[in-house]
């Protein structure tokens, strides 16, 4: 029911091409995953996500945990059915938000003990319960409940984390138990390279199906992510998928993938594309500019996104600074476009054995930017 | 380049099937105007609008002279092109809104002057500066600059409005010279009947192509206004279309039909519509009631609109408490879809003679049901 297979290696850089078989659907790696954290991913319709090439999209255990209930959605007969998304679904363990949006009151060796962001109600939460409520959720991907440590943070910290993290990894293996759901691992260690290792190497001897690499994109500096993909590169099986999580800036996604990376997901192009701030080929900028305002050209040029190929940044300018949903919804739109399909021209040249070209022009194009920032 | 044409008249009660022929194509009447107040109909694409039914959308002109301006929308080659709406446009005159939402500072027989509801920007609107912005954002068909005045007032105040807004339409026929646009003059009165009468005659001796009926449907009882509308119907000439603006509550428009009037607007679908609201073939109804928490059926049984084919109410429920913008979206699709059938729906009785059938069915069920506020 689960497959990872390996389509094309680039042969001067980490950069790999690969399918990942699902109950709903083969997807091709790499991909980058909206993010629909209350199951919807923000102002978009399952049907337009198809129309923009999404293959797999993200819900957050958190969230879906407090609102609705987990077995509100299983009565629904499911996140699948419940929100309409009839192609794969990855659900996080709810570890991050856990740890970055609730009030955390404790934390022991069983669980987290926490403090609802929204109505200050108390819950623990455990590896069982977050396998649990996944399974309820029913996702083609469940993820392990991890410790994740703040940046920055101490080596004896990010120590005592990864520890914790196998040991709930165990634990996740033990509890879980839908044969329809594959559930990955979460490789923690912050930014230290030995706790990288070490956090890698119990959990690979896990043999779980898929890895993540957690805790990073945090704060700490491009360079510092890049050098733990670099370590994590050559040590996690070359023959299963790999998920660097809450990555999505297109610069990163461009140097993930040359580190061997499958799978990204990030609300990035959501969010930025609610502000008016959207991704294009040549840069990034802020559509209420004003010297957008008698711009009757497309958001990009370069891009044939159903935004592009229909309405003016003169137009959609006037949307943002009016507070219309629809310039949230164009904005969105073109964002999540510009990602899905700049991580698919990466696949196409992966397998084209232009990668490392590919690569540079992109960079060059993307940083020559007049508004990038 | 204008018609209207009567294709059948109901021989029970003032109903009348016809034809308005514009510019950018033929209405059937009687129709319902969605509200496209800041050059978009919240929270939905153009493209929403054609595949629920709209046939023509009504955009204001107080709200595009102040933001984007009227200069800006010509240069983008006019309403239409700017937002992409291919059908017809009406264009209200900004009379109604200088009266209601600006900070009146002034009014004269000359014009009103008023500050911006935004920003507090200082205007001078008269009839002549109206038809101008309404010229160059390129409606289908424009309005006459009237003075409404607030309910409830007196016979004297009343009286001097009708004058003016008699005055008023004269100077913007003699400043209206767009053979692409037709321009339509408002009867005013209040709820005074000898009024409204002085109002349409004065206003059907100057020979415009279509009259709307304004002033109403602010405050008063729903039996003034019908009592003002059975005094005008068989006043205002048969061969031009009627318009009463501003009103959409679904048994208003049945009873408006029923009375002789062939359009419609109003805002309450789409502003009901994000806030959860949502009108059904039995009544009205909030989706965030807790009785629709896990009801996994559609927002309306006897509804076949995109949301109702494919969304359980559970699910919207789940998204307006979420604050999720897709929430708002699938009400305010529904609510459009909703309103823009009733009046189709309506035209079909009126043609097969079965009119008086259905308004009484129609009212029966509607009043039935166990939401109706």
């Amino acid at each position: 029911m689960f497959d990872y297979r390996l389509v094309a290696v680039c042969p001067h850089t980490g950069a790999r091409a690969g399918e990942l078989v699902t109950p709903h659907g083969v997807i091709e790696t790499p991909v980058f995953m909206p993010v629909g954290t209350q199951a919807t991913v923000k102002a978009m319709t399952p049907e337009e996500l198809v129309e923009l090439g999404a293959q797999i999209i993200l819900s957050n255990t958190y969230h879906l945990y407090l609102r609705p209930g987990a077995d509100l959605v299983a009565e629904a007969g499911g996140l699948h059915r419940f929100m309409r998304w009839q192609g794969p679904i990855l659900t996080d363990s709810g570890g991050f938000q856990v740890f970055s949006l609730s009030a955390l009151r404790q934390i022991s060796d069983e669980g987290v003990t926490f403090r609802s962001h929204r109505d200050g109600s108390s819950h623990f939460m455990t590896p069982e319960l977050s396998v649990a409520v996944q399974e309820k959720l029913g996702g083609d991907i469940a993820m392990c409940f991890d410790e994740c440590v703040p940046w920055p943070t101490t080596a004896e910290e990010a120590d005592r984390a990864v520890s914790r993290t196998t040991a709930w990894a165990r634990r996740c293996l033990e509890a879980h138990g839908r044969e329809d759901q594959a559930l990955f691992a979460i490789v923690q260690g912050s930014v230290f390279e030995p706790l990288r290792l070490r956090s890698a190497s119990e959990l690979i001897e896990l043999d779980f199906p898929g890895y993540a690499i957690g805790g990073l994109s945090v704060g700490e500096s491009h360079d510092a992510m890049y050098r733990i993909l670099d370590v994590l590169n050559p040590v996690l099986p070359r023959h299963k998928p790999r998920y660097l999580m809450g990555v999505g800036f297109p610069t990163n996604l461009v140097e993930g993938i040359a580190r061997g990376v499958d799978m990204f997901d990030c609300v990035l192009p959501s969010r930025n594309g609610r502000n008016g701030t959207l991704f294009t080929s040549s840069g990034r900028m802020n559509i209420k500019g004003s010297r957008f305002e008698r711009d009757f050209g497309p958001l990009d040029e370069a891009c044939d996104c159903y935004v592009c190929r229909n309405y003016s940044r003169a137009y959609v300018r006037h949307l943002h600074r009016s507070g219309e949903i629809l310039g949230a919804r164009l904005c969105t739109w073109h964002n999540l476009h510009f990602l899905v399909h700049l991580v698919r021209k990466a696949r196409k040249a992966i397998i084209d054995g232009s990668f490392p070209d590919f690569r540079r022009r992109f960079l060059e194009h993307f940083m020559e930017g007049a508004y990038l920032t």
